[in-house]
């Protein structure tokens, strides 16, 4: 099997929606040229991490942004994980969502995201809750590709690992999160998550974050990086805008499996769960 | 709520069980005498880690093992959780068992490690199967204490989240893992496992291993640690034989839950996996 040449974009979030979208597209056309034939933008790329932001600058789908990510995918020619954007769903609900296109522009998935991020430091100290303004999605996401099946999550989503394992058992050989952990939970937890539910999946694992901004409306730890089925970082960024491009040997999975057969011993037992 | 005082006894197994037995009383004795109230020793403590000695070694509930560790939390007046040793259980079969104690030396808790570690490296390569030898237990273990639910599973049972996910749901605050990573997989998923079951499931984890005897029948990777509900390490030995002990502070799971509500958060939408 030809290697999946696997690209991330690191993509600095502004305020301006139109400057988001430039910048992606510069960045696909760049991880593209460079010999990506996957790529994935951060969570937010194109709207400030904020739950007012949110409100304003939610579209439908089929909306300018979808739109713009269809056109980047397909004059690139490769398959887009689109980050995530707030969609404007059905009944007024807004989601954290993130298109998927194949290399014709067709759209290939969208994984709202399932598990909002909801943290309350108690009395006097830092609250932020998605769930102000976001709707939470319920469905686990995959789609194919020629180097097997592709699993989509966001963000906080990478805190469960019942996520990334029925996303193993349904066949995923890469999960890929876009997300943007914040520098206190970034540094404590975003490697280590996104090494662990590859290694108990035996799956490649890549997390894309926007680079971080000092000034900006959220301060995103960023270190987008590419984990192998046995845990081991491939490659990471730090803080700044960049690319992350590697080649990824699919059938390592296979042979993680079939060496230590952690999904067939789960198989067996998980009636005990 | 008073600290626990966790200590565990990284003891060297050798090849003859009363030897080990010794070793093991001697390092509780010197455990609880430097404070601990809850000792742990590590897997197959008194009997080497290879199929043949397992059936050798193997002895009924109730036997020369058990009554040695019962007799050590009794005259310590600690709670004990025994690492493991080959169970001679009904019909022949052999169980890789764990038996706890309480400061009376009554029986706490029993468990028989559920998965079972079965590697395969192909033609030519390393093969190891407990399961040539061992039956697998299909019990959940959790046992009372004064600081709340302690969860205990063995070494290989690490590697399945839902385990610990279902330690946690019971009201587990600490899970202990009497465990032997081997040399290959030691160094690259021991120390990750037990932070990231810790972080997913907001527990405190604890790993027990062998010291490293690097002329033993198996070369154990050692570095018993302690790991708090954030993920971060408290203490952790090196290869040697040694004494780990340190006071953690149970509240902690009860202030980081309340921040970051993952276990409610995963309930709300457990019907999705």
């Amino acid at each position: 099997m030809e290697k999946l040449s696997l690209g991330l974009c690191q993509t600095r979030t502004a305020i301006s929606k139109e400057d988001n979208l430039r910048e992606a597209a510069d960045s696909v056309r760049r991880a593209a040229k460079a010999g990506a034939r996957l790529v994935c933008l951060p969570e937010m790329f194109s709207c400030p991490y904020e739950n007012s932001f949110f409100v304003r600058y939610a579209e439908p789908a089929g909306g300018q942004t979808f739109e713009a990510l269809s056109d980047m995918a397909r004059k690139n020619g490769v398959y887009l994980i689109g980050g995530s954007a707030p969609e404007q769903g059905e009944g007024g609900a807004i989601y954290n969502t993130s298109y998927c296109f194949d290399p014709r522009g067709e759209p290939a998935a969208r994984h709202r995201k399932i598990f909002l991020f909801d943290v309350d430091l108690g009395p006097g100290g830092f609250r932020f809750a998605e769930s102000d303004t976001l709707k939470a999605g319920d469905e686990i996401t995959l789609f194919d590709s020629p180097w097997g099946k592709i699993g989509v999550a966001i963000c906080f989503d990478l805190r469960f690992p019942e996520l990334f394992r029925a996303m193993a058992c349904r066949g995923a050989v890469l999960a890929v999160l876009p997300g943007a952990f914040s520098m206190a939970t970034g540094p404590e937890h975003w490697r280590l998550s996104l090494r662990m539910r590859a290694v108990d999946n035996q799956v490649f694992t890549a997390g894309i974050s926007p680079a971080r901004d000092r000034r900006g409306v959220y301060v995103s730890y960023a270190h987008s990086l590419i984990c192998d089925p046995w845990g081991r970082v491939l490659g990471e960024l730090g803080g700044r805008r960049g690319i992350l491009l590697r080649e990824l040997d699919i059938t390592l999975v296979e042979k993680i499996r079939r060496e230590l057969p952690l999904l067939r011993l789960f198989n067996d037992k998980k009636e005990l769960f």
